[in-house]
Order: C-alpha cells, then sequence, then structure tokens
C-alpha cells in the first residue's frame, strides 16, 4: 500500500478525481492555498496498491500536465477599443507535484 | 514515532477527537471533501509512539465503526399524509480509511 | 526526498511561508483547526531534498518556536477603570509539531 500526496491546479481536480474514480481510486481532497504550484491549488490523497502506483501516477499526468492554453486576452481599458484587436495568447496552465509515500499499514473500519 | 491519518465522516469527528484527547493523544483536523468516504469527511492527522499505535487504532475503530442507524424518513410531499405512517430505515453511517505512516523525524519546537 | 509535515500557528505561517521561499523551498498550505496547538493553526508541507531537511527544520525553528509575548490586557469590564493601571503580561506564542516523512518517489509533471 502507498499514499500518493498530488498538489495539483483546482482547475484540473474535477477531470482528476473522475479519471481516477473510474479506476476505482479513491481519493480524499485537501483544501489547500498557495504552494507547489500558483494560487488555487488542490491537494489530493490518493490510497492504492503498490502495484498499482505507477498506473496512477499515468492517470495523474495524463490529466494535469503542465500544457499552453489559449486565452483571449482582456482588451484594454481607456485605450482606443475600436483599433484594437484582440489576439488570443498561450499561457501555461496545469502540473502537478507527487509524492509516494510508503504505508506501514492500511486499515478500513 | 508513527503519523496516523484519518479520513472519517464528519459526524463523528468531535467524539473521536474528544476521545483521542482523553487518552493524551494530540491530533489536528484537516477539512476535506468528498474521496474515500461519503460527502462531508475530516482528515485527522494523530502523532504517536510506534507502541501506541494499536491503542490508538482501537479508539479510532470503536468511534467511527461503520455501524447502522434508525433514522426517520421524510414524509412524502403532496401525497396522503393522513394515511402515511413514517417507518424508521436503517442507513449505514460511518466508517474510516486509516494510513499508518512511517515518520524519520519528530520535532516540536 | 523527505516531505516536512508542519503544524504550526496562523500567525506564524505568513513569515515561515516567506523565509522558506528565499531559500527556494516550497510549500504547500493546508487550513487546519485545532489540533497538536491551539486553535488556530496551519499545516505546511514542503518537499525537499534528504540533504535540505536539517536546514528547512532551523528555519521552521527560527520562525515558530516557543516565544513570550507582551500582551496589554483588556481592563475589566465595570470595573473602577480611573483606578486601574493595565499592565502587560506575557503570554506564549508559538511552537511547531513537525514530521518529517520518507517518500518513496517524487515527481513533477
Ligand atoms: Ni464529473
Ligand atoms: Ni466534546
Ligand atoms: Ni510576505
Amino acid at each position: 500500500m502507498k499514499l500518493i500526496i498530488a498538489v495539483i491546479e483546482d482547475k484540473d481536480s474535477h477531470r482528476l478525481i473522475d479519471a481516477l474514480s473510474e479506476k476505482e481510486y479513491k481519493t480524499t481532497k485537501l483544501s489547500t492555498t498557495g504552494g507547489f504550484l500558483k494560487e488555487g491549488n488542490t491537494t489530493l490523497m490518493i490510497g492504492c496498491n503498490s502495484d498499482a502506483v505507477d498506473d496512477a501516477l499515468e492517470i495523474i499526468k495524463n490529466k494535469t500536465s503542465k500544457r499552453e492554453q489559449m486565452v483571449a486576452p482582456i482588451s484594454p481599458m481607456g485605450g482606443n477599443a475600436d483599433s484594437y484587436i484582440p489576439r488570443p495568447i498561450n499561457i501555461e496552465v496545469g502540473g502537478a507535484t507527487v509524492f509516494v509515500l510508503p504505508v506501514d499499514q492500511f486499515l478500513q473500519f
């Protein structure tokens, strides 16, 4: 048994929890602030069998890896809005910091 | 030294923390959502000496084990309330998911 | 790699996180209640290389150690305020409970 602690972006948490649930991994979500990543992150605790760790890590990687996202920039306030042509810009989103911890005992009551 | 991480139902947290305090176990409560159990759970971190782990686990088991609870059902809305005889029903409550983690160093400043 | 879990007082968390950031330690802050210390504490998770643990612990100790603080007492309500001379009193603040956990794997995606 291992305990995976994953610090991820809030916006990735729903799709990651869904993907983990589909494979029957049970997750507990802790509210967190600041930290390894930007503001607005979430810490997930995932208990899993030692031989399932690689699979769970693969799911975490797939759902959270750093990636570029096109966003429409806000048009500049007070400028000449007529002549302003907003061009989408790339920002980096996602990312995960993951610890796999050894577990002495795992129990369910 | 071990670190016990217990994910329990919110409703069991007060009585468990009380029971652990009586035996001088120190607990830290993290707010959690979703997870190993139903919505509305709490994660407790309990630091304890290696030779006290079994005793602490026994207390956790006693205060959180899954059990049946009789609840009065809500009477059906819009139905003929006069002829409706509410019968208490059994629901399952409680439960705990517990990890005992090894600790390299324990310090208090 | 080690995972340091530090339960500290809320009021010490900002200056500790700042001090850890200056040395490039990355921290994640969990909201916690009750616990090892008085009400109003914070749990920090700090990932660091095994050979940096002592340095990180030194920073935690410096920023959180129990210490006396002079506070002006509230003047007694309904008493004869004219004849009441408030004298600052010493209260104990700070303190940290720290676990250093072994880590099997550390990954960043
Ligand atoms: Ni969904
Ligand atoms: Ni009580
Ligand atoms: Ni600052």
